[in-house]
């Protein structure tokens, strides 16, 4: 039977998000029943419910950086049990079948993975996201949080964690490896500590010199204002992986100069509009321009762990439900240190 | 004592080649002279011609698909005798100090290598091409050419072979990989061959199906006409790697839907205008976007005893050196199957 839970949706691309109500499928054998307390707050979440990526279907609750307690599990859930502490993010379900299924890339799902929020499930419904009391996802799906991370700094990983993550792991990053992060916003912050703790020599690229403070503190050992054009100069060719966490346009050419032979600029921010650059940026040194979308479930345990072992977490500001509105304005001005999180405790 | 030899040279952007003289330096204690035999017509002899890529230095003695037979060794050296076999591709020296160099990659090489044309010599004298009698290189950039290799048919393989060459191997084509090359000119004929000779199962995207014949007797598996929309939606997401060849600007994202996850599209041409990209289209399947510049010289040797080994040469036509601004037009309007090759006997 299903249940009726409190949320908080948007109705429309213009209006503010409002308290709603909205049902969750009823517990079937393989699903888990999670009692949600932190949700974070993505920019996805603001660029979906503004209907700014396609066409939304409203109402639509928001939120895939889900942190919760298990409430309830299925006959046949094996891996869970009710008191578990566990996470769910981007995606709530896939076909399982196809090649990159199997190999544990569920984010490539050659029949399209179901979103939390804005998805159809397997069962036709429309899925809605974590600004809510409760969810209810198939336990294969569902991530453990390892007792070290707080839910409440743990949320964020479960989408800005692993977008950051695993691109570093796809490329190589080790001991050594010289990374640029571009960007230090809910993304960048990740990808810097990530990078760090994987042993890379980390350099933030931001706008200013505003946050270097804590671009140190974080792990990166050099911290570069872009404003100054003396950067591009001083850096070219110094890095084997730029990681690009800006989602506004940049001078892609100007990014690549900064690539030594054989690295790799990868994109985990999605520009608006088409991105322009010279193919020489790329043939003289040999570098490859890529992007790179969340991960898939298996990888997202694997940073979850390496987040604890590493003592690893998001930076957050925690905020009742009824800021939610307030927090969105914030982060489309960058005005976030650095993730909003949702305590949804404040839903009752 | 500098020697005068006969060539062929461009006095401007807009007059034809025409004969002239010109000096080569003196044979040099690491130096080979080298009497050429066939010079291949590269795409970039033409822009460099044409001052399309630059401000050229008239006149100039375009080439660097060469040659020949060792006619003269200086007293240091070691691995060529008088009668050897030889070939001169794109770079005729480098630092030979700095780390890309001391790893074989030349290409790049960070003060930048030698071009054998338009170039300046480590003797601070401009470099002159092989559309001519002789050249003079020293011998670690002098490539052997295999006995099972006609003179005519190498020529090519010294930029076209090795341009083609170093990329699939970069991205580790193999038995199974699935590898498409876009357009079937002097570059995409012999990256069908080469690749098909590493096992990959080679498709040829070329606009119509006029050269189908061709490509698959060069070993390619299937041909398809990009001219025809269906082929991209039949296609999507079928290639481990796309090497595009063609330098015309061409729909980036058309191409990069072909690719699947975690492949790569490289160009080896070089588009005039910047190409514009939509991120999406990376990041769907994680694809990287990247570009290859010819290849060292280790690689190069590489490559000549592979297509020795494989029975792998150009299909070339060749013509008396008075046809060369004849072939240039030629060229220009994509009408050789697949490469010109000079006959410098016609110098004479």
């Amino acid at each position: 039977m299903p249940t009726t839970v409190k949320a908080y949706a948007a109705t429309s691309a213009t209006e503010p998000l409002t308290p709603t109500m909205i049902e969750r499928r009823d517990v079937g054998p393989h699903d888990v029943r999670i009692d949600i307390r932190y949700c974070g707050v993505c920019h996805s979440d603001i660029h979906t419910a503004r209907g700014e990526w396609g066409a939304t279907d409203y109402p639509i609750v928001l939120g895939h950086e889900i942190a919760g307690i298990v409430a309830e599990v299925g006959a046949e859930v094996t891996r869970f049990r009710v008191g578990d502490r566990v996470g769910v993010g981007c995606l709530v379900d896939s076909c399982r079948e196809c090649r990159y299924c199997r190999r544990g890339d569920e984010q490539f799902c050659a029949e399209g993975y179901v979103e939390t929020y804005s998805g159809t499930g397997r069962d036709g419904r429309p899925t809605q996201g974590g600004y809510a009391e409760a969810i209810v996802v198939t336990e294969d799906f569902v991530l453990r949080i390892p007792d070290a991370l707080a839910l409440d700094v743990a949320a964020p990983l479960l989408c800005a964690g692993i977008t950051a993550y695993s691109p570093l792991r796809h490329w190589g990053v080790g001991p050594g490896t010289r990374v640029a992060v571009v960007g230090l916003g809910g993304l960048g912050h990740m990808a810097v500590q990530l990078a760090a703790a994987m042993g890379a020599e980390v350099t933030v690229l931001s706008q200013s010199l505003k946050k270097q403070e804590d671009g140190l503190r974080l792990g990166a050992t050099h911290y570069a204002a872009t404003s100054d054009p003396d950067t591009f100069a001083r850096l070219a060719a110094s890095f084997d992986l730029v990681v690009n966490t800006v989602s506004a346009s940049i001078d892609v050419d100007a990014y690549l100069s900064l690539v030594d032979v054989d690295g790799t600029m990868v994109n985990v921010g999605i520009p608006e509009h088409p991105q322009s650059l010279d193919v020489l940026s790329l043939l003289m040194r040999r570098v490859s321009y890529a992007a790179s979308n969340i991960g898939g479930i298996r990888e997202t345990q694997e940073m979850l762990d390496f987040c604890a072992e590493h003592g690893i977490a998001a930076l957050v500001e925690t905020i009742g439900v009824e800021q939610a509105n307030e927090a969105y304005e914030r982060v489309v001005a960058s005005d976030v240190r650095y993730r909003f999180v949702i305590d949804t405790a404040t839903l009752a």
